[in-house]
């Protein structure tokens, strides 16, 4: 009598709500966040109005920005157990590190068990600071430095590579992982974003879901691809060797990695920002090889691309990361500072007219069975 | 054009995937794992055996029961930082210490990064020993005592209530405790570990699965029921209040809490183990009257049970709960002990088959918009 019913794997196609804060078109490859394209945003914004925009659902006056940037800086602290938690659990992967910590400042904070929009979004402007403080903390903590104490007069981006680093970043280094963030703030019913609706729709409170976000952050099919592509350039070595890598991959009909998504059809919208760092960056540092090989895997994958087979976001962003210097490792917990707005704001959408997410398995186990004792097993 | 999608809240009634595993019939209201009813199960097993039946598929021979519970034993022991970790944030919610300590667990053991059946089995295993210790040994740490070290003489419910209380716990209470982890142990697509197999989708490894569980069960609206039902039974105070508290609940058109579930449209097959344990270990405890207020209510609920809202499980454990006087707190971290085996199998079963769990949302916002320069807002 099951034979009818159907399966919808992956729930692709299925919508389980409506939502106003990102559109995405993924046929014609567009994004856009609160109805401004992901283009304007990348070029004329910055992250922190971004996370504005995310969250009120509007682009800021100059005097609401300040008032919403001083509650950024004020958060630019851990508390002190914090600090003692990531430096007990410093030898293990960053993400691990990061959602522990975060779910620990449940524990730690006040306010943190308060539901209802108010308290979400009060608890996500904190944690929107205290996440990248986290990273950088631990960054310091696992090679024997002291943390990198917040420094107020910069701006998000900024202040995250100097406690990552621990040296003023140049401006365009800053802008460039501004951007970076801005293009990574928000993406729909994305499987971490998801996740964490599933979570709050159980009234649990805003750290629950931020820290489910995390966990499905941390999987290689969702966050892993800025990863995974460094390890593919890595691999390929040469511009020269990205036909015969694509060839042969293709060959053993192996997916490139990079390439493709489960939204877009077209070019996702985001990759033209970061492939414009690549080069800049890359030239501007000696090293356009890096450029130069991406590029090279383009181009032999093109023969592909009528299938859908473009670039995604995280194509160009890892090669940015490791010009920077950055360990392979804090790629997805990157991804993860950015993501913050889009998850917050997921949160109290889900909140305001909740719901149990609870869908069905159709059970294919045995029949029913009479019990078996011990003595005739 | 998008007045004609079909929008699932709730993804009510939608099946995402086969699962062979458990079997709920919410319209007879019966509940099976693996084909055994939960009615033999609960009175003829234990929660070892279950274990071993929902992540096996087949209920074991002395030998494997032997080897599995020797495994199960040998993870009776927590690494030091993670009570450190305990330590750090123990004023928290036990649920928020809990989940802050699983996640711990990834960064500092060796094998948690390993995906594949084999090792989601083996950290699986670990796991289910970990839980009840952590909730354990914050119990004691909050209590400004020492964590009692466990006993590997005892059942893994008995050694919960010994290093719970740190006192041996009598026969008919480690069984009540073993029949309440029976039928809490497994239960299909629910919440919890709908979000863990979205976090697995995105190929991460089986503690970031159990992570999510735990943030998702920790919301009123999923793991909550017993600790509110409890609420509701001190707010009652007597008997012969219950129907005049129902009436007027119902005449405000709020819900009554412990009534109705997602699934069941008779009562949950859960609810009668329960039932009966209440009854008895409210009579030989000289505490009747806990048992007569909930049947109390029960009665005053009969004309509204036409519709659905017969008691769910977690109608009655509270009770058993407050009897074994153990904090209201601890209702939700119970709960995640018993449940630990489903999680895992439902990881287990994720990860083998997988596949991105990626839904959409209906956009609903702003129409395309020129971004607007700061000097224009």
């Amino acid at each position: 009598m099951n034979e009818n019913v159907k399966i919808n794997r992956g729930l692709k196609g299925i919508y389980f709500e409506r939502c106003g804060v990102s559109d995405i078109d993924g046929a014609k490859g567009e994004l856009s966040y609160r109805g401004y394209s992901i283009h304007d945003l990348a070029t004329s914004s910055t992250f922190e109005e971004v996370c504005y925009l995310l969250i009120h659902g509007e682009l800021p006056s100059q005097d609401a920005l300040t008032a919403f940037d001083a509650k950024l800086k004020a958060a630019r602290v851990l508390p002190d157990p914090i600090v003692g938690i990531i430096r007990a659990c410093k030898d293990g992967h960053p993400m691990d590190v990061l959602r522990t910590a975060v779910s620990a400042l449940a524990a730690l904070e006040p306010d943190s068990q308060t539901c209802g929009e108010d308290a979400f979004v009060e608890n996500g402007i904190r944690l929107i600071s205290q996440v990248p403080m986290i990273i950088a903390t631990h960054e310091a903590v696992r090679n024997g430095r002291d943390p990198v104490p917040a420094d107020p007069t910069l701006s998000h981006a900024a202040n995250w590579l100097w406690m990552l680093k621990g040296e003023r970043p140049t401006e365009d280094a800053a802008r460039l992982a501004d951007v970076d963030f801005i293009l990574h703030a928000e993406h729909g019913a994305n499987a971490s974003s998801f996740a964490a609706r599933v979570t709050i729709g159980t009234e649990t409170n805003l750290h629950g879901g931020i820290v489910t976000a995390l966990s499905t952050l941390a999987g290689p099919a969702h966050g892993g691809a800025a990863e995974d592509v460094m390890k593919m350039v890595h691999e390929i070595g040469r511009p020269e060797n990205a036909a015969a890598y694509v060839k042969a991959k293709r060959g053993a009909r192996e997916a490139v990695t990079g390439f493709g998504h489960r939204v877009y059809r077209k070019e996702d919208p985001r990759a033209r920002h970061m492939r414009e760092g690549v080069r800049k960056l890359g030239e501007e540092m000696g090293a356009p090889e890096w450029y130069e090989i991406l590029q090279a895997v383009v181009e032999a994958m093109k023969p592909y691309s009528r299938h859908g087979l473009n670039v995604n976001v995280d194509f160009y962003s890892g090669v940015i990361y490791q010009l920077h210097g950055i360990p392979m490792d804090l790629y997805v917990p990157i991804f993860a500072i950015g993501r913050m707005p889009g998850w917050i704001i997921q949160c109290v959408e889900q909140q305001r007219q909740n719901i149990l997410i609870r869908p069905l398995t159709l059970y294919n186990g045995p029949e029913p069975r009479p019990y078996r004792p011990m003595k005739d097993r």
